[in-house]
């Protein structure tokens, strides 16, 4: 449940976007990626959220039905249209967003009385994201789903935190905390982890995770790798592969689409983090997001191998 | 001076924008076009306009550059980001418009204290829209321009109008009245000379223009041709040239540029109307609208051989 849009991605890498002649349309959105990440590893998927009444809202709902996954939920909004991300590609590590999200992107026009409680109850995996949280009515919609969970096993609240999205002077701390009241599995960048629990130390972030109610705490380190704590006391530790990377966009998701996964699957947290991690490494070798979302066969050989630089 | 921005067009006609897959960037914007179709013809023309403080508005900056059109009145607003339009191209007569030039954009953002005064009142020809008086600070901006012109030859009022622009219930009758009494020369399709007459008879409309206070009226029928009538009794009936139509974007700009040419050349209405028609009719032969524009050298082969089917 959360974002999605057009991603208008640089056919080129390294040119900056004042410079680029030529852009390729993509399925994007952060909730979007995830949905199509876990589609290809062949769980059954829908994804709820709205586009504009428009022709690209009408390319996305096709395009999520050409991934397996079902756009029943991705309803139309009249007064807004469908939002643009546009990005810059600087490998390795720089990856500018440029969004249209103005005045108000239609994923967060989902109101608490149209989202299907009984299907997001029965879901093996319940996905949502920080930015639903950041404007009203999805606000309200996003924790109305999240309490009909019941802290059911895997409520995921991907701490996904857009700056851009916010208005400046709201506070995000006293919602991301009650959504992690909700919750079984947090999941952020070290950024992330600083606006629900106030530090970037990984360690006690992931502490504070747990505090705040969730069962597994998923830290992702950037160059040093991820870490996932688990309220039984496993710990697990995954450095990064050394895969060189073409665009970073998209390895979150890819990652948390894995992770759904391995966590359905009933995978030890060790292996599950580290296919996981070879996900979202895969994924940055590739220029395009949502279509570069790997199989498990390809998961199994980049592990098989330990990575290629 | 008015509308400048990012056009964003299929690299394929007859495709719907829902099923295009690759775009290019061009720059657009109906006065920037004007001014781009006028450097074609070999005038030294500047645009009073502003983009959003990004990429593609340093894009534009030197785009215009490098098309000879004197950027220096093309300045930066921080708030908004450089709005974009995308098209569908299905020929010969339907190209729908996409606009993202929410929630305002920044070439309504002109303020009157930032206008070169005296330099809008040295050019032999000023140009301004009526989208540019769809909002404020724009409108006053636009209209101080145009008092600063006391009607000296050639001020031009692009009757320009784009419903998507305009708050319903703002009228725009009375502003587009006050802007005629500022004008020498009016120029719009029949939809456009209605909303600022009241009829879209075409003689009509073009005795309504001049009733109210242009020196020239030119009314653009489409199919139909163009008809021209100035203050002196001079008509001029111009009819369409058999091309064949790629994408008709572009064409009315086309035609605005090669007018401004040919009133400083002092060339008699019909044959001024003529030249205008052709540098129109060859844009619409052309996927592109910017970088499409005629050269001179264009205009007399088309004229000379009276088209090509």
């Amino acid at each position: 449940m959360g974002r999605l849009g057009v991603d208008l991605y640089p056919l080129q890498a390294g040119v900056p976007l004042d410079r680029v002649e030529r852009f390729g349309k993509f399925l994007g959105g952060s909730a979007a990626n995830v949905a199509v990440a876990a589609a290809r590893l062949g769980m059954g998927t829908a994804l709820v959220s709205r586009t504009g009444a428009d022709p690209f809202g009408a390319y996305l709902r096709r395009e999520l039905d050409s991934f397996g996954v079902d756009a029943r939920w991705v309803t139309e909004v009249a007064a807004d249209p469908t939002p643009l991300t546009f990005c810059e590609i600087f490998p390795p590590d720089d990856f500018p967003l440029y969004f249209y999200r103005q005045p108000k992107a239609p994923d967060l026009e989902i109101h608490p009385h149209e989202l299907d409680l009984a299907e997001i109850r029965a879901a093996k995996v319940f996905w949502m994201t920080g930015t639903g949280l950041c404007a009203q009515p999805s606000r309200d919609a996003t924790l109305a789903a999240l309490a009909a969970r019941s802290r059911r096993a895997h409520t995921v609240f991907d701490l996904d935190w857009r700056v851009q999205c916010w208005n400046g002077s709201d506070d995000p701390g006293p919602v991301y905390a009650t959504a992690l009241g909700h919750a079984t599995v947090a999941i952020g960048n070290l950024e992330e982890c600083e606006i629900a629990t106030g530090t970037r130390e990984p360690g006690e972030a992931a502490r504070r995770l747990l505090a705040a109610g969730v069962e597994l705490a998923v830290v992702k380190r950037g160059p040093e790798g991820v870490l996932a704590v688990h309220r039984d006391g496993t710990v697990a530790e995954v450095p990064p592969l050394p895969v060189k990377v073409l665009n970073g966009l998209g390895a979150g998701d890819a990652f948390g689409g894995a992770l759904c996964h391995g966590l359905v699957s009933g995978l030890a947290l060790e292996p599950a983090i580290r296919r996981a991690n070879a996900a979202g490494a895969l994924v940055t070798t590739r220029l395009e997001c949502s279509s570069a979302m790997p199989y498990a066969h390809e998961i199994d050989g980049l592990l098989a191998t330990g990575g290629t630089s």
